[in-house]
């Protein structure tokens, strides 16, 4: 079992004002890699408080998903506050979800999402919308398993 | 009508000892945007004089384009200066310029380049040569009204 | 000719409990660059000690790779060594390693490789394993040359 943490950043819906079908949609993907959300909170962009939020969650579960945040508005600053709290960067997996995304559209470009280590817990930002959200967790949904071992200090090889 | 500063980083050029084609070149192709150059200047590869200049022209214009000093050589500081003033990275930007310019030269993987947001403007760095800058432009130019929006403060979502 | 310092990150390594095929890989390699391997050393995953090798060897030779460190294991920390020691990042270096990995395999992404400059010293993150080394190296050996030429302080230009 992976325990995973979900973060919605999203100014309207922790004011109630949009429903969080992301989130929804990220529980269910993760049954196929025996993933279970643990923790589940709908934030608003503020930097300080996505900051506290991935560190107390940091340790306590596997993985920390984040939806939301990463584009260029004003109050987009998930990925600072992420960049803020890791140890080490994983910039492959920002990498492949973008490049994967540039196949159907040329926004994904503009996704500002990180991908990093703190602890021993893995943090991702994903985009904000649904559609997003589920076009990216499928590019890295596969090698989720494996850097998680990883990360916990499984040190076999992994080109061996 | 989107409003730029084209900066141009180059020792020789800054010394009138060759002709910037670039910008010129850059001037005609932002037409497809209804980009239009409001302030050009050619600069030598110094850095603190980059920084100053795009903290001059940022929040005076919608987008900054710099074009030079994203290479190797000694001088080569142009990502350096932007990313001291840069309050948030793009990386997706210069990764699609490099990746789209990978299918054509090895040697594109060499380019430095940078983006991001400073207040309210974008700025992107562009490599020297004309030939890659109307390359790298082709890439990028078609998203680049999204992101200027976004980055003014539009709130309606990416993905819907 | 190139010359060439090759640092291999291993516990394992340093300890004599497995042998360094990577290393004499890579200098059959570089023979097809004119790279000649004048320094080699097998060090154990500590950070401190990873940066003042990278550190010593700089300015002394043309090209530093290393090799291992770069996953996600508590170990790993060839990359933060190498990002505390460098100049100038060369992004786009990284990026093709890994996005021509990604056609092979979905763990390419977890590389977490980076390259830079530091003085007159080009710095290269590779992989652990013997076949990502030979992989990554294919990607990136044909620019090789060029990028040292540059660094070196060759002022003629990319794009002509």
């Amino acid at each position: 079992m992976i325990t995973v943490a979900v973060l919605t950043l999203s100014d309207k819906g922790s004011r109630g004002e949009r429903e969080d079908i992301s989130g929804a949609s990220i529980e269910e993907m993760l049954k196929s890699i025996d993933g279970v959300v643990k923790h589940y909170e709908i934030l608003p962009d503020e930097k300080a408080l996505i900051k506290s939020k991935l560190i107390e969650y940091s340790d306590k579960v596997d993985l920390i998903l984040t939806t939301g945040g990463t584009g260029l508005s004003p109050r987009d600053v998930t990925p600072e506050a992420t960049l803020e709290v890791i140890d080490r960067e994983v910039p492959g997996i920002a990498e492949a979800m973008r490049f994967e995304g540039l196949k159907k559209t040329k926004r994904a470009m503009l996704s500002r999402a990180v991908a990093g280590v703190r602890g021993r817990t893995l943090i991702i930002n994903l985009p904000g919308s649904p559609k997003a959200v589920k076009e990216n967790l499928d590019v890295i949904m596969d090698v989720i398993p494996h850097a998680i071992e990883k990360i916990k200090g499984d040190t076999t090889e992994c080109g061996r």
